[in-house]
């Protein structure tokens, strides 16, 4: 089953790069308007059935469809459309001292393997931006989705055919059985690159078993770090931000470092914003003896993705110690520091170590959106090919023309 | 062992970004050069013990040193000290519209894995690109260069502790025990990158067994094509180059492709030329049926990397036919084609997916040294991260810089 999606797959992509692929977004756009009910209707049917099941809530909402998200999700794709053309573009170019011409152009990488949890929009937004960039996808969602990613799929795929598209270019691995995605993972020359966008158990299961290149993404255990020089009005602002604004998220807060020279008085109004907001607070025993308002954390509390209102905090003293502390725990995704000490910021920005470092502003903005790549495939947490939120210019590849007159070496 | 090895890598890791790796470098070539006498002797052992266990001759070649290969090495470091730093390069900037000022900027992988074969140059040549480009190496070469890599690795940290840096910045692994490698391979979040240099057999047994972000380097099936509208005289100098200059390497044509209108010419002085060059010519039996300097080449023939004076010959009908067969064979290192129809080329430069495409040259210059990069760490055939010859700036990561007024999202 995988081996003849995937050799469909590499078909129809050795035709997008020519396309006319905003043609074809737009062709999608429209079919999958025309397909509204059929897919709301399969959302309720896969609600329903996950229900039964016993879906908790968090996730019953995450599976659900609305006409407000559907809309999102449509604007979505005029938006994409809109992007300037990623392929083509010429990276580098240089002349070999023999008169040959060399030229870094990008290219699409071909076939694009995006395996995701319940999400239906994910569906919609990874094929629209694998096609923009002249790749064919092959999606495998949650069983808990499968009907309404079928119904999306196929009007997709109405969509491709009315633009005169090989439908291959969008494929679905319609089944439960995880052998299928182990087969996709293992697909070495036949899959140029897989996407897992989900949890961390998901993530975990795709890196750990492919053999094809993956990019990691999403895990994040981000701090926030106010040191002693900081506005404390501004951290408290960013510490609400980041913790409470939409705690299941990938960049938000979950571990706070205070400098002890300024703990006691930034506890002091932070905490109780935080308690009113719902935020259970596990201090360490510094930050116990300084605020009744937090109970006491243990050591797997930190380094913990709680993706919850809960926060965990300790107190350091001074840049190294909460520097030491982040190293050791960090996922790589967004850290932050609150100060207005430009030496500190500066030591702060080239000692840590990941994809977004943030001075005096939320963690929160770590998002394609937010850095202006109008959508997002998801966000790397490696550190080969992408890093941090991956938009168009993170899903192509490049070759090298060389043209000469007869050289030799 | 790998454990220690790697923290200590990742520790010394992170002062390398600050430190002057100019006189860093520097130093190494210092230590290299006062430790000559105990390399050669280190090497000769090896050779030695090589030669009793019945090691081949060409094999032999690759493992040993000579004075000229020694100063070319020492070279190497000065090249490669002089080449521009890459990392602090602002590769984008842009402001969100709440204010925030965003910047992408390069920063060092951190700890970088290479595990290679006999080569004693790759020692040294990998360390000194990862540490020019902030990242600790730790290396694993093969069980019959261990003296030698000991010596160099000794005498290179010798170099690192004369500048003042901390040594762990080079590591070898000094161990024959497999399991070591795998040990290596399964680190994650410990190697930030493992690129392997050697065979095929090699290549895949680190592709296979890697949970770390790899680079996938160096087979190289190349195809040459002769389109009808090509100059014949270049042709054959370019497929002379191709398949003789030195065959064993990655970059050397392994078969031929050539349109049915000019075969029979082509074939009449090129096949003598081969022949002479003690080429054996494996032609279908189109070929066989033109020439009789062509023996009858199996299916297998075709998309083997014979790395010796062997090539495979195929008659085509015209462009599509031979995209075909190179879609189907081609490892996606280098591809060529020589045609004088400009149609002809841009079809080909546009239709055929490989790291480097040429026009009327060789596919010998696919190297980083070729490719104006001073040295080279590999050559990718992958799609992620980088493709083609890996220079200084493959082995870089980035990092995104938020600098903010108390921004919330």
């Amino acid at each position: 089953m995988i081996e003849q999606i995937l050799e469909n797959a590499r078909r129809a992509s050795r035709t997008l790069g020519s396309a006319d692929r905003v043609a074809m977004l737009l062709a999608i756009r429209e079919a999958l308007t025309l397909a509204t009910d059929t897919v709301m209707q399969a959302n309720v049917l896969d609600v329903a059935l996950a229900e039964a099941q016993g879906m908790s809530a968090p996730m019953l909402d995450r599976l659900s469809l609305d006409r407000a998200r559907w809309a999102q999700i449509l604007a979505s794709i005029d938006a994409v459309a809109k992007l300037p053309d990623p392929l083509g573009v010429q990276l580098d170019a240089f002349e070999h001292a023999n008169g040959m011409r060399l030229r870094k152009i990008t290219v699409p990488f071909g076939v694009i393997g995006i395996v995701f949890e319940s999400r239906p929009n994910v569906a919609v937004d990874a094929s629209i931006l694998a096609l923009k960039a002249g790749s064919a996808v092959v999606l495998r969602g949650s069983s808990s989705a499968l009907n309404t990613n079928r119904a999306l799929v196929n009007a997709m795929r109405a969509g491709l055919l009315a633009a005169g598209v090989d439908r291959c270019a969008i494929s679905l691995i319609d089944s439960s059985d995880r052998a299928h995605v182990t087969a996709l993972l293992h697909a070495r020359g036949k899959v140029d690159l897989v996407i897992p966008r989900g949890g961390a158990a998901l993530i975990a299961h795709v890196v750990e078993n492919a053999r094809v290149p993956v990019i990691e993404t999403g895990v994040g255990v981000c701090h926030l770090y106010v040191h002693s020089s900081a506005d404390l009005t501004q951290a408290r602002a960013i510490l609400l931000n980041g913790k409470v604004s939409r705690p299941g998220v990938c960049n938000s807060l979950e571990t706070l470092l205070v400098d002890s020279a300024i703990a006691a008085e930034f506890f002091q109004d932070a905490f109780v914003e935080l308690v009113a907001a719902g935020v259970e607070i596990r201090g360490d025993q510094r930050v116990c003896a300084l605020s009744n308002l937090a109970v006491l954390a243990t050591e797997d509390d930190f380094g913990r993705e709680f993706l919850d209102l809960i926060l965990a905090v300790k107190v350091v003293d001074g840049m190294e110690e909460a520097l030491a502390h982040i190293e050791r725990h960090s996922t790589r995704h967004s850290e932050a520091i609150c100060a207005t000490d430009d030496a500190a910021c500066a030591r702060f920005e080239s000692a840590v170590d990941a994809a977004a470092v943030y001075v005096n502003a939320s963690t929160r903005f770590t998002d394609g959106f937010e850095f202006g790549f109008a959508a997002e495939i998801g966000i790397s947490t490696q550190k080969m090919h992408a890093r941090g939120p991956m938009g168009l210019r993170e899903i192509v590849t490049w070759k090298y023309l060389i043209s000469g007159q007869g050289q030799v070496r």
